[in-house]
């Protein structure tokens, strides 16, 4: 499904890292929350409040969770999953990377 | 209104210029079309096809429409229009620059 329906937008956008993550919120009718946003080439570690999952919608990520050792790749219509309260690394390489976030 | 009711988002972005410029395209429930977007720190030249007004959201912008000689200001709240098929200088200095463009 490449878009939202029957949601509401905030206008304001999220910057993080001087504008290497940009995302935009996005309420869904069941007032749940989610933010649609992308990253451009960077490594950069986010932290969690409450877990996260983050789907990649267009382009690829490496991502490692806190805890793990390894780097896995999250390409197109894949997804990881991120306890709360915990952090990962990301590694973004030539194309920005197109995710929606979902929460708790 | 700090944000679109009853809309679509189309979950992949527009990323111009090395991501200096991020948007996400909005469709509204009468099927007008919208971006919602930011500008980080720059000094970029847009061109438009249909025309385009540009309603600051959030910081400040300082644009200048092809064909003028002054620069001018539009702070959170206002706008400024530019024709179809022409284009226009913006210079986004210190924060970045929220806006929504509306088309036609």
């Amino acid at each position: 499904m490449p878009q939202f329906d029957n949601v509401s937008v905030v206008k304001k956008a999220n910057v993080y890292f001087d504008g290497k993550c940009v995302s935009h919120t996005v309420v869904l009718a069941d007032g749940v929350k989610k933010s649609v946003g992308v990253v451009l080439p960077a490594k950069l570690t986010f932290n969690t409040g409450v877990p996260e999952t983050m789907e990649t919608v267009a382009g690829s990520v490496r991502y490692r969770i806190k805890g793990d050792t390894a780097w896995k790749t999250a390409r197109a219509g894949e997804s990881f999953s991120v306890p709360g309260n915990s952090s990962f690394d990301i590694e973004v390489t030539e194309e920005p990377y197109h995710y929606v976030c979902h929460f708790g």
